[in-house]
């Protein structure tokens, strides 16, 4: 295979990443530190992880030298302990300090989040005056996305936002603090990256200013940024759903796939068992009445499948930010209220139709009934997964599908089953 | 419920999604224009439409006057037809062409998802003679966040761009035609809006410009815009796969929820027949061994979470474009090789465990093998399910999981059921 180097950083990386890390790591090597830098910063993460191992010293300082502060900071964070020291020392005094400033952030924050490629103006300079000093400077290829200027006074403290148009557009001779608007939508440095992915979604900011607990200015994050978490968020609940990783691609290696969900095969075998177990408790009617196996598909597929719509409501809009704090005893009501009336109508059905198919009214009447409560079963746990996992601060998604299946199963089979007993019981028949 | 005229439009329109249509329409009487345009941009399509039909004409037309091209083209979609005609009439007459213009566009087009809000230059004009002619302007508030500036020819065709930073910082006397940049990316107007995204998504382009046919500048696509059509796409494909509609909230009210969700159940049941007409068809062995229905649940669950899985990562990667069309064969057989290797130790444990259990060896390898063959069989249904129904022009999630359930539901109790018959003939036990 080769690699053609007139291929989009985004494309050249999407080919490496599926090679073998040894067998890409021959083409990074012959690329210079900018386009290093570009190619590196288009990998998913645990691609990325394997390359830096694999990658010399020089080439690393290389791309940390040349790379965005927050790329830079998300490679030296990458790499193992003792490799970081080393490189850090080899790197500029001012470099190397302002990575490991950076680095005091939690992951996931503002803080590594943002961009430190904005512009900052003063408030006493006119617009003519701004407009010479931006000339003056040497045109600089990092500033290439700017639409906001920000205006901080002697302590770097925010104070106003021009835009670049209003720079533009307004008199040349007026003053910096006459035009910026001194009304600034801003993050700390310390929130979460999530929040902010909701911030941007909801109310369509183009960039944010990140200030610090002294209100300084630390950073920019824009939009695309932003948006790329939300984007990731989604990937990763979709993943985590159904007991994968999250980080998964259609062309991870295969071992790497089988190291992430065997796994979860595994956890939901046992899961599986413990539903199998309901219907061992039973084999006894079972005997009795073999028609009874047939229903047990049926009860427990419309209780996993009704749970999932709840499921994959109340998750998407936990993640989007639709869903606020004092909402989620509204969606219980509701889901609870769906649940009834969806098993309802269902439960009529399956007990009409159980009910011709045995010429047995008991046994319709115990199919309708179980699985109506399944579907409120259903329902209700589709709401109780996600947010006892988040009220345990873990992600809402994960394993949920997996967990859910299992209330539904375990609910379904013993509902029906349960049902059976006693109505086999009370007609004399055991 | 009273709403403050402070919210943000994106709260005020969260406010209004939870209530009735005839309530929050008295709200929306009360807004000025501009604030009504705002506060509609915010609602979901569905909400939208309804409130449309409820307002009166003056406050529509005062809306599609003020708002942005693109959103009176979507609002004016929205109306009946009869009503549509009265409202264009009523509009200025090169306004009702431009919607009507637009309106040509297929939804969920570039010509649709295009905005009109952008700066056109001329390229024999000099830096300093196009800064004064942008101030020579009234200062418009629309074009607040363009970062590009594009330049055309005479007959309207694109011929370069050129940022807003170029125009700041390079020397006054320069010409545009010198500083611009005469290779651009672009995008057809009929180009569909997911592509567009998946692009915005790979490359981070903050925006790209609309071509017709004859290469004359149409609009532009804005990042934001894009990247939103990519959460409406992640939100809509987690929601078909579990027989959603694509649109529901965690606030939709429950008439709504019903309407959509149920319809969706009953198909689901329709399936769930399919698979226990397949136990039904075993009802003579299960009565002689119904230890039998035990792993009937097992090996169907195994066979469905490990479809989800490879149904996930299939559908996530089609829609953020990270699978390329020759791609498909590459995942088909990873993934087959992936069920025949997952199926083989989870297969294992279950036939040693079933061995154990019932201390039969038949039964556990009968068990082994039919958790090994579903296996596989769901790994190729998670594959092909996707890539079927988008060969079928049929959004790939829609009802997927659906669709999954049944085949591993269907091919395992086949396989388990199946194989235990022959099992049993051949030990002379029927």
């Amino acid at each position: 295979m080769s690699l053609e180097k007139e291929l989009h950083p985004a494309d050249y990386a999407d080919q490496l990443e599926r090679l073998s890390a040894e067998d890409s790591v021959d083409f990074l090597k012959d690329l210079s530190s900018a386009d290093l830098a570009q190619v590196l910063s288009e990998l998913e993460w645990d691609v990325l992880s394997d390359q830096l191992e694999l990658l010399d010293d020089d080439s690393i300082e290389g791309v940390l030298v040349i790379a965005p502060l927050r790329q830079a900071v998300a490679l030296v964070d990458l790499l193992a302990e003792e490799r970081r020291e080393i490189l850090l020392q080899r790197l500029p005094t001012r470099l190397a300090s302002n990575i490991r400033s950076r680095l005091q952030y939690p992951q996931e924050t503002a803080g590594r989040l943002m961009s430190d490629r904005y512009i900052c103006l003063k408030d006493f300079h006119t617009v003519q005056e701004t407009l010479d000093r931006l000339r003056g400077r040497a045109f600089q290829e990092e500033y290439e996305d700017v639409s906001y200027l920000y205006v901080t006074d002697e302590k770097e403290r925010l104070v106003g936002v021009v835009s670049l148009r209003d720079l533009l557009f307004r008199r040349p001779e007026r003053k910096i603090s006459e035009i910026m608007n001194p009304e600034v939508r801003f993050v700390q440095d310390t929130d979460d990256q999530e929040e902010i992915g909701r911030m941007f979604h909801h109310y369509h900011f183009l960039g944010l200013p990140v200030l610090n607990a002294e209100r300084q200015l630390m950073g920019l994050v824009r939009a695309n940024d932003a948006m790329e978490v939300l984007q990731e968020e989604a990937t990763e609940d979709m993943q985590l759903m159904v007991g994968l990783s999250g980080e998964e691609r259609s062309w991870t290696p295969w071992l790497r796939s089988v190291k992430k969900r065997l796994p979860w095969l595994f956890i939901n075998l046992l899961t599986a068992v413990a539903a199998a177990s309901v219907v061992g408790l039973f084999e006894g009617i079972i005997s009795k009445w073999t028609a009874l196996a047939v229903f047990l598909p049926i009860i427990a597929g419309q209780g996993g499948n009704a749970g999932a719509q709840t499921l994959t409501i109340v998750i998407r809009d936990l993640a989007l930010g639709e869903l606020s704090p004092g909402d989620g005893k509204k969606v219980f009501f509701k889901e609870f209220f769906l649940g009834c009336f969806h098993g309802l109508c269902i439960g009529i059905v399956v007990g009409i139709a159980g009910y011709l198919w045995q010429n047995n009214a008991m046994i319709g009447v115990v199919a309708g009934v179980a699985m109506w409560l399944n579907l409120i079963a259903a329902s209700l746990a589709g709401v109780l997964i996600p947010y006892g996992l988040k009220w345990f601060n873990i992600d809402p998604a994960l394993a949920s599908g997996i967990i859910l299946t299992t209330v539904t199963d375990v609910a379904g089979f013993f509902f029906f089953l349960g049902l059976a007993s006693v109505g086999l019981y009370s007609m004399g028949l055991m």
